[in-house]
């Protein structure tokens, strides 16, 4: 079992009880979704935003605009942090502090480089575009050199990570468990509906395979 | 229309033509979900963790327990910024460079407050309880005073805050607008499933009437 390092920055200590450094366990996370929280400082206040994201491996792509000021600004520190969570149930408990939420979370701490290669950085946005949806790359116009050239395409090598996961019941006080109060768990899932069509598609152009699977997989 | 002051902080570089400052916006954004990403430096790095918090006007209520890594960080600094989205779909284009989302964000930044005493602490964790659930503080056993010792309540002053919305269709180069290649939405939704009720309940209780109002309001 490969396992992060623990360190001081990555080392969980609320609830350390369902913290994991396990690689795999970080890795499945990142791939159940494709969004993630990255930190930066800017005038001495962290600031955090959602940005998609792919991973491949121990590296994570990102990108933006030429002029991304969150980017350029991780690229001068030539770190970052981000963080992906996943929300799986309200854990409603019978007294207040035992409420929770039942989730998946990581967070990686990384080094940061910015990609010049065309071919490296069209490598890097497949990898983003298939995370989101596997197959799509595979389906869209291919991307042209001046598209390529105005994008800002950042690899992030994870260096380390820690994930905490909680998927367990109702935990409440002893003294508490006869009391005539409701307790459960109320599930939360991200689901997908039915594709809608661009208006302007040419006629016979239907939804094809790989985004009627995305559906099949994350309907409800 | 009551807007937020743009600042170097929170005025929005890319895609402000999504961007909002008004109020009323912001504080649905705000409303719609109850997990937010709050940024601190740490080590001069910037983490961001999700939280649980609730709304109250201009208030933003956090809490953890009283060695709680990040709110001492925050609470010694005195600021904060926490991130709030919500995933409405994906924007599938013709082209890798016209992928998007559909989503509603808020960045908030704020002054922060120890809260001490004991009423106020009260009133804070029924806020943040009942912005998870309504209804919800009123259906469990009152807070007892070594549970409110035990429990670190900060208080945010919303200072100033942004919010980024884009809620529309495919947006694709002209040229691409006759290629055989499907675009569209794939719409997204976080979703409640049926409260699953914990094994040790009493015999008699059922599931209240808060928790079905909350299941049938965000069921699929």
């Amino acid at each position: 079992m490969k396992e992060f390092k623990k360190e001081a920055h990555n080392k969980v200590r609320r609830g350390a009880i369902r913290a994991t450094y396990e690689v795999d366990k970080v890795n499945a996370i990142l791939d159940a979704g494709f969004i993630g929280y990255v930190s930066y400082v800017f005038e001495g206040k962290a600031i955090c935003l959602p940005m998609a994201y792919g991973r491949s491996n121990d590296k994570i792509y990102l990108h933006g605009s030429l002029k991304n000021r969150m980017l350029l600004s991780l690229l001068k520190s030539k770190a970052a942090s981000m963080t992906v969570m996943h929300l799986d149930a309200l854990v409603l408990a019978r007294s207040g502090l035992h409420h929770s939420v039942n989730y998946r979370s990581a967070t990686l701490f990384g080094s940061l480089l910015r990609l010049e290669d065309a071919q490296e950085k069209e490598r890097a946005l497949k990898c983003v575009v298939n995370h989101m949806m596997e197959g799509r790359w595979e389906g869209i116009r291919p991307m042209l050199k001046k598209e390529l050239d105005g994008t800002l395409v950042v690899e992030m090598t994870i260096r380390s990570a820690a994930a905490k996961i909680r998927d367990v019941g109702v935990k409440d006080e002893k003294s508490d468990m006869n009391l005539p109060i409701w307790a459960g768990l109320l599930p939360l899932k991200q689901v997908a509906e039915f594709p809608e069509s661009d208006a302007l598609l040419p006629e016979g152009v239907k939804v094809p395979e790989h985004v009627m699977a995305y559906y099949e997989n994350n309907k409800l």
